[in-house]
């Protein structure tokens, strides 16, 4: 790894200031190159260590962009690597213009997600800890954003190197006693070892618990709305939607089809999916809305059942009770500001789900819906700090093989088979959970991990 | 100017790193509220200037990002006051959520440009260094960026400054005379006044030379393609395009409507507008269709009429050449692959415009037909390294001021008016050239300068 690699590392818009990054043995040497100061005295070859320098970036006469240049030698960077970067001008043409004159002396552009690759291979961070830098960049959401930085803060490695030594251990001592017999007992070692799978099971439990919150975080709660037509479904999703609509915007790539509207509702994202209000109908065309509208229901992480309060309940209803029956819903008795023919409690009874009430029109109600939201999703502890959540799909499967392999251990137990036999299975759950954190991982997933990066980073 | 502001200087763009910039008196004290060092003992308010720092941004107890925190106090800053830079996760979130913390901890969010506003009214630069900052910015080839970054490192100021300073001697003479007769002699003073009047204008008049320059390399060139149907116009346009496509898709906002396509020429845009094949013709719509080539290459700044080589010329070309007169045009030889019926010397001596075989099919001749353009508009000397062109209406409107106000006085000279009447037509002269450097301009223009800039800038 010899090779210096730079590439721009903000987005490619035009904005204040962009950072041209460079990584490598030769990042001092490369960026001393180009670099004049003010004076023309001052060489980036001799400043200190984590200092700013003023100056012009130049291809020999010819002066490219003013800029900050930051020198961060090794293992004090981002890669572990000598690096340099160059905040320049935040235009297209300036970055690029820079980024060409950094190649011109000697970098090659870097392959997207190269610099946090290298970061993993000098061992600055595992395997996770690289992992949880794209998702801190993706993160939608306050929620997925808390478990991202948890999780590149070393969280989950740590976790996981915890269970690892408790699988080593036993590794290591049915070894030994194989080695050495005379020294060391295994005579009823299968009990112990049993307890100690036991306890080492539970905790990958606890870990595959924290998946589907964990899901839910990154991806966001698939929500249905469903009622009566004019119950307010639409006011409710405008309201929900205009509340927080700057965030949504400000989000590239948020998906946005007809159906679906993604919301942040105080650091939870629902995935809102209107539907055409449900009642008997011969109308062909409404008839196909309603299905689809019942179909979604049974799909969704959460149903959001709008009430009129204002009309008595009717045939309709019944109907849309029954399609609740299984599933996380909330009630929400709307138009709370008219006379009322529904109550909480009649609904309540009815229903057997939680009922809040909202006036959509007054904007009222709104923060007890988001409050039963959390309770019903994150059973109430979302103010989490270091809590550990499973969010990433190749962790899960990876803990879900382990814990395959010492139930294997389990059933050879169970069997009496002979010890060498505990071994292998034991050394497959380490395995499986080292490929989490980056050790005994193949170059081939390495690759395809970080080719999900976006270049400069 | 007592409060400290913040924005994210970075795109709001999924990317590698973000920036959120501080400025003002409390830019340390806020950062230092909400940084943590990895060991928790290095405060930012005690770290030294210009130096780069390793940590976390935290809002009490909840860690918002893992960051590099850059201090650089006043005066030796972009603004010239106390600023802190946040590199952060380029993540959308992740920026927004350290940008709110640092407001929630005392900084006010900038307005767009009120950075540069900042370094402006601080004296840092001057006004026309804070317009290069947008043209930078926005620089859409190599020549409009050089000459932006001429601009910003204060070239323009300097001519200006220089200009200037030999409007106020002479006012100053004439007041002294004025002031004190004994001693300063006034008289015959008209005629040197005249030649020093007639060197100024002979400036200003260089600077307004560089206009038209200036325009083009900041706007491009309006080039307008025509020629015979199938005479290879297309072809010629896709080569052209196709060549630095690169460049034009990167450029977030390049206009594209259906017509027009801007390419970029080694360094030179071209606004390229390709038309329907022009010959006579009964059919209607290819009527409209002739009739539009027609009135766009009446208007272009250069024509590029495309002759296909194996073909005769005919009544049709003479109708384009017709077109061409008093016009920058350049003749394309096209499909020089093919046995030729028509030579360049032919088109040379019926055209009277300069003749270029090319081959788009073989992608032949191109750099020809650059140089030829280079050599057509900018005299050739486009490679130019600290010549000024004036890029910006407001300064190219200020100096036609200038310009007319030393005409005042030349009349005044002329019609043997009092010597007071010369100063007051001087003032005005150095005032209009004052508004570019925005010496003695209102507020009302600054404000309308700055509220072009993106935020963050």
């Amino acid at each position: 790894m010899a090779d210096t690699i730079a590439a721009v590392a903000t987005a490619m818009t035009a904005s204040g200031i962009g950072i041209i990054r460079i990584s490598g043995p030769k990042s001092r040497e490369i960026a001393g190159k180009i670099y004049r100061s003010k004076g023309g005295k001052k060489r980036i070859e001799n400043v200190p260590s984590h200092t700013i320098q003023y100056g012009f970036i130049c291809d020999e006469d010819e002066i490219i962009d003013e800029v900050l240049v930051m020198v961060m030698d090794a293992p004090r960077s981002y890669t572990g690597e000598n690096t340099v970067e160059i905040d320049c001008h935040g235009g297209v043409l300036a970055m690029k213009r820079v980024l060409e004159t950094v190649v011109k002396y000697g970098a090659r552009p870097a392959e997207p997600g190269e610099f946090t690759k290298r970061a993993f291979l000098n061992g600055r961070i595992d395997l996770s800890q690289a992992e949880a830098v794209i998702d801190v960049i993706n993160a939608k959401n306050e929620y997925a954003l808390k478990s991202s930085i948890s999780q590149l803060r070393g969280n989950i490695q740590r976790v996981i190197k915890e269970i690892r030594q408790g699988i080593i251990y036993q590794i290591a001592y049915i070894e030994s006693a194989l080695d050495d017999p005379e020294h060391i007992s295994i005579d009823g070692y299968g009990d112990t070892l049993k307890g100690e799978i036991s306890l080492l099971k539970e905790k990958l439990n606890g870990l595959l618990d924290t998946v589907r919150e964990g899901k839910l975080m990154k991806e966001g709660i698939k929500t249905v709305i469903v009622g009566k037509p004019n119950a307010g479904k639409s006011s409710l999703l405008n309201l929900l939607v205009g509340e927080e609509r700057a965030i949504v915007t400000d989000i590239a790539g948020t998906t946005r089809d007809i159906l679906e509207e993604t919301i942040v509702l105080h650091g939870i994202s629902l995935r809102m999916i209107d539907t055409a209000g449900i009642r008997d109908t011969d109308d062909v065309v409404e008839k196909i809305g309603v299905k689809k509208a019942v179909e979604n229901a049974k799909d969704a992480d959460l149903i959001l059942y709008v009430v009129d309060s204002s009309v008595p309940l009717d045939e309709n209803d019944k109907e849309i009770i029954e399609l609740l029956k299984d599933k996380k819903a909330i009630v929400i008795l709307n138009k709370m500001d008219l006379q009322q023919q529904v109550t909480e409690e009649d609904l309540k009874e009815k229903t057997n789900h939680p009922v809040v009430a909202v006036s959509a029109k007054e904007e009222e109600g709104i923060e007890f819906l988001e409050a039963k939201i959390k309770e019903m999703f994150f059973e109430g502890n979302l103010s989490f700090n270091d809590e550990i959540y499973i969010t990433n799909m190749r962790h899960k499967a990876a803990i879900e093989d382990a814990k395959r392999s010492l139930e294997l251990v389990e059933n050879s137990i169970e069997m009496q088979m002979p010890e060498d036999f505990f071994s292998i299975d034991l050394m497959n759950a380490y395995e499986a959970l080292g490929s989490i954190i980056g050790e005994s991982v193949g170059e081939d997933l390495v690759n395809e991990i970080f080719s999900k990066f976006c270049t400069g980073k």
